[in-house]
């Protein structure tokens, strides 16, 4: 029978959309993750949600507008207590002791806020080889790069010569990318821990 | 609470995988597709299973075997019915009246059978562009291209410049690749009727 609501169907998952369906099909109740990038906290509180109250989430960010932001939001759903924000560079993931489920990155700047606040590709870098050593077997680094601003080409340039390089034997990686854009749309970088 | 089975997490959807996934989310009961390189079979039976009863799957393929195998995969399956097969090249195409939902190209050889008969890069072009021109608002174009034989690189090239070039307001096109393979894996391009 032909549905009588085409307009319903299932389009391609736009990059946001696409972010989420990987880590909710990767993370369960009681995993810690991180939030390197905690921004306006949306990432924040998705992730809370599905590492549950058995779970822990670590969020970072460089700007106290941004700390202020997610704690409230988080506040506002009353899952404060599964996070641990911490007002620092994401290059402070180094300090962790814990096995991660996944880390996500939100790069570029806060939607917003200072534009001259912005991720950069060395600390970014680090940040990330910090994640991938800390990751549990099985688990995720999930990067949302974003290009159009300044700096943010030459962030994107290095991620991709680094992620390419990772080992196939230990990690897999995946570029979701929309490639005919009339601007600058950002893409998934995805690195799978064997 | 911890699962007792991280090994049984979800992985990053595999490249057959997630093209089953879009056909999936895209196609229902009713709709009209084409299988433009019917291979094997596996895609038409896949097809068929999605349209349903009511639902039309044109398959195409220039070799009498691919053809043969297909129609025995879909009578074992009692689905024969659903599929209109055409011992064709995928440029026939050009000359179905349908209003399309979706349309599939396995790209490369034939498995199993004589790697000379490749797809080529000039023809794939003609039916992708007649495949396109017979979408209905919402249908997808979703290419599986692969690059390790004689000629696929030039063909996987061709593709990627013609999509890039299509219009922003038409089309999405979406590319999914894993980028640090030890070999050459295929990859993805979906390209999405606005």
């Amino acid at each position: 029978m032909k549905t009588a609501h085409p307009t319903a169907r299932a389009r391609l998952p736009r990059v946001t959309e696409m972010a989420h369906r990987l880590l909710a099909e990767r993370i369960t109740a009681g995993d810690t993750v991180v939030d390197a990038t905690a921004g306006n906290g949306y990432d924040t509180l998705f992730l809370a949600g599905l590492v549950g109250e058995t779970g822990r989430v670590y969020a970072y960010d460089i700007q106290e507008a941004a700390i202020r932001a997610t704690a409230e939001r988080l506040d506002a759903a009353g899952v404060r207590n599964r996070v641990i924000l911490r007002h620092a560079s994401h290059t402070a993931i180094a300090e962790l002791r814990a096995s991660l489920q996944a880390v996500v990155f939100n790069l570029g700047y806060l939607p917003g806020s200072d534009k001259g606040v912005i991720t950069q590709a060395d600390s970014t870098l680090q940040a990330v080889q910090a994640s991938l050593e800390r990751l549990a077997p099985g688990g995720m680094v999930l990067l949302v790069v974003y290009q159009g601003h300044a700096g943010g080409e030459q962030e994107a340039e290095a991620l991709e010569a680094y992620t390419r390089k990772l080992s196939p034997r230990d990690y897999l990686v995946l570029k979701y990318e929309y490639i005919n854009p009339d601007n600058r749309p950002p893409y998934i970088l995805a690195i799978e821990r064997k």
